[in-house]
């Protein structure tokens, strides 16, 4: 019996699917990496079981295994392997929440959005919210340390993680953590697996902190004549305050959601900044004036201050439109460089600059309240001398990044499209310790081979 | 040469001190683990290569080094070991407070209370605060993932550490993480060192993050009939609120403090709550309101509030005062057991149950918003029969603990005190993923050997 009639047979019915015509939606994910291989098989797992079962039959076969939520990661930490198979979680999605624990247990395939309703209907709330958070799943959320809009205030993905069920590379499953909200017992290997990108375990089941929900009170819209100036404006507010939400979008990015779909904003604005206090009672009121006074002071031209929730909402939808709209314009190498908030200015001005030298469309869309952006490089479809500078200013971006003490990815992750920027930031004695770490937990490196790595 | 000779000859005058008489204090930390060994000598480190020359010759020699910051840990993870070395960091206490990124880089020595003072002069605040804040350092409490009065609402030290500076067991300096907020650039190692008690590596500088100064409102101190009334109204004021503190004493542990020193405490009362809120404006008196109805519901027979901040901090301050008080009173376990809260009653009067068993005074005194504990086993000095009991006790209540889905510490750490009970809780595959990871990174077993493993 060959080694993928084996695994046929170890698991129900359905749940390995060989054919081709199947196979190919699973090969990339959304940065649709051009270096996607073709997997041997995908594997549908039903339950925790499936995945050892699974994994326990690639380690004795040597086979890669790259571990795949929703597949709308932006660096191709789930691009297929050649050879290997895909472990999709999509089919595990149970969400359970314990109002009194405030905990949500979840399975890794359960879309963000899924755990969010869940604990609404406790009246509690799970805060991460990726822009993609409709589409994406808790699994990916866990393995990318994702972010998203309400992180200035709220924090990201391992601010939440109370436990995880993982899939060692061997098959073992060990449990970490629990619904208690302290633990020190022990090293801090819960943590460890928070944005380790599939590379040292399969998350089976996660425990998620929930928080009571709170109430926006106010959005602010914000348009500036440069982008800059829209930063200046961000640099000065978290001098003081922590909003729940901070978000920019720059010109480009402003027409590329008009043109994909008519919202009503401002073309002719250099930037947007868009705002929200969920600060209670009178304190929302204040904290918005602050707020729009360093807009003002920053030189906003115009300034809107709405307690319309649905009114705000538009504009954040606005905002969460960015990537899809710009996606319409070409391929996207996507940018997820952060830096020191007050540094924010100084790298949307480095970006433009190499937008200008490069002759490339940038719209760059940015978490500003965290000094997370995302500079959307695009490459017209066809042109292909267009993305060898495409290429040169990635890699640019990224380098600039580092020098102004940031980094090359704040929330997305490295995937295989970042990895070759990861060791200038880190430096060799970094890449030496992660890769001691990664062999110590999976010696035979079977766990999505050529991410991050 | 021998060893230690090459040892002082490689550092400055005064950094290795080898004299019984002045190293005999650091053989010991708070715990008092009778188990504590004598070291060879005491390397008082001025900077971070003195650190690396210090664990580089360690690591040539196999000598065991174990790190030291104030030495105040409760678990025995700073207890000397025979014939090795305390690395002690109490001499590198620089603080500097950057304004515009909103972070204090820290030596590890600095006390906390010293980070806190330096974040206050620029309008910030450093949030976690162990009631030791004024007598342990930041190293320490990165090393422990120390805890405290207000992380109910503003989490752990582990949600501060923005990056860490650690010097590995080969005596290799690296610098994980930085200035920026989010960062997902490779394994997440940074939060792998936090709360590894010194087993990994040595922390020689620290980023914190820090936040805009909050304002404590109004402080609310309600007396109980017993202890299991008072959890339970914990309980519902956590099933709807994050309070900034929610701290319980039982009446051993009023009666100490009042022994030690009278602060007008009601030493009738079954047990004390104190509460405080720093929401700002209205929500302030509406959070306070909350929390009085749930304590009168829970049977509170007597509820202050106030808004005078001198009168809230005596309360405080009594609260902080526990464990001395209580170490008066004979030597002591300290247990620091934590539960998911909904579990908290049932905890409180299993650990009264085990008191009345073992004829034991167990004063407990709990962060009781994040559902920790802290049990205190008083052993009459010279009583060598009720060490036998305590010994009982101490580990009854750990087995209690985890049976509630609890933690056998919530923020001391294992040290060498909870190390036996460590594979209760954790299990046999966690436990040797654990060792997996610690042999990696140390594979002589030279840092800090005999603690957490
Ligand atoms: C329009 C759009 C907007 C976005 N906005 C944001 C944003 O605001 N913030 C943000 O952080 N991201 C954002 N993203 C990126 C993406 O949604 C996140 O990275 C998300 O966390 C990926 O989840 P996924 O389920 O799609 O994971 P996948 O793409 O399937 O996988 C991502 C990585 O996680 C690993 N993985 C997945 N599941 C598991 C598991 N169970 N166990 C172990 N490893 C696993 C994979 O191997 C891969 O390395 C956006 C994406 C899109 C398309
Ligand atoms: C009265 C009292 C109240 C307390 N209240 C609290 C509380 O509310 N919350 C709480 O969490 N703790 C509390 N503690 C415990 C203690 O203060 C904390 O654990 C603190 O973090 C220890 O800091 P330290 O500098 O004294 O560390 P030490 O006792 O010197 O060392 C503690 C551990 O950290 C390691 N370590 C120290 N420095 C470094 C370094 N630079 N690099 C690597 N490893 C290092 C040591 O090897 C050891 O394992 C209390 C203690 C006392 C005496």
């Amino acid at each position: 019996m060959d080694a993928l009639a084996e695994l046929v047979e170890a698991l129900p019915a359905g749940v390995v699917v060989t054919d081709p015509v199947r196979t190919e939606k699973y090969r990339w994910d959304r940065s649709q990496d051009p270096g996607a291989g073709t997997p041997v098989a995908v594997v549908r797992a039903e339950d925790a079981g499936q995945v050892q079962t699974a994994v326990r039959w690639a380690a004795r076969h040597g086979v890669p295994v790259v571990p795949r939520g929703a597949g709308t990661g932006l660096s191709g930490g789930a691009s297929a392997v050649d050879g290997g198979i895909v472990l999709s979680l999509e089919r595990m999605r149970a969400v359970e929440v314990d109002p009194f624990s405030q905990v949500a247990v979840v399975e890794p395939g359960a879309l963000n959005a899924e755990v969010k309703a869940a604990a609404a209907e406790h009246g509690l709330w799970y805060p991460p919210d990726p822009s993609s958070y409709e589409i994406c799943s808790i699994g990916g959320n866990v393995a990318t340390n994702a972010g998203g809009l309400c992180c200035v205030k709220y924090g990201v993905t391992t601010d939440y993680v109370l436990g995880l069920d993982v899939v060692l590379a061997d098959g073992t499953l060990v449990t970490l953590g629990g619904t208690r909200i302290k633990d020190v017992a022990g090293l801090s290997l819960l943590k460890l697996f928070v944005g380790s990108e599939g590379t040292l375990g399969v998350v089976t089941r996660a425990v998620m902190r929930l928080v009571p929900a709170q109430v926006v009170g106010a959005t602010l819209v914000a348009a500036f004549p440069t982008m800059t100036a829209a930063a200046e404006a961000v640099v000065a507010i978290r001098r003081t305050l922590r909003p729940s939400m901070l978000e920019l979008m720059d010109r480009p990015s402003i027409r590329a959601v008009e043109q994909h779909r008519s919202m009503g904003l401002d073309t002719t604005a250099g930037a947007l900044l868009v705002a929200q206090s969920d600060a209670p009672g009178s304190a929302c009121t204040a904290e918005v004036a602050s707020m729009q006074a360093a807009c003002e002071a920053a030189g906003a031209s115009d300034v809107l201050v709405t307690d319309d929730l649905e009114e705000g909402e538009l504009f954040v939808r606005a905002r969460r439109m960015v990537i899809p709209a710009v996606e319409e314009l070409g391929e996207l190498m996507l940018e997820d460089v952060g830096v020191p908030v007050p540094r924010l200015p100084e790298l949307v001005a480095a970006v433009a600059d190499i937008s200008a030298r490069h002759d490339l469309l940038i719209p760059v869309v940015a978490h500003a309240g965290d000094g997370n952006t995302h500079p959307l490089v695009v490459v017209p479809r066809g042109d292909d001398a267009a993305r060898v500078r495409a290429l040169e200013a990635f890699e640019e971006i990224m380098r600039v990044a580092i020098s102004l003490d940031g980094t090359i990815t704040g929330e997305h992750g490295v995937g295989r499209t970042k990895k070759a920027a990861l060791p200038e930031q880190l430096g060799e004695d970094v890449m030496a310790l992660t890769r001691r770490v990664k062999d110590a937990l999976d010696p035979a490196g079977i766990l999505n081979p050529g991410a991050v790595l």
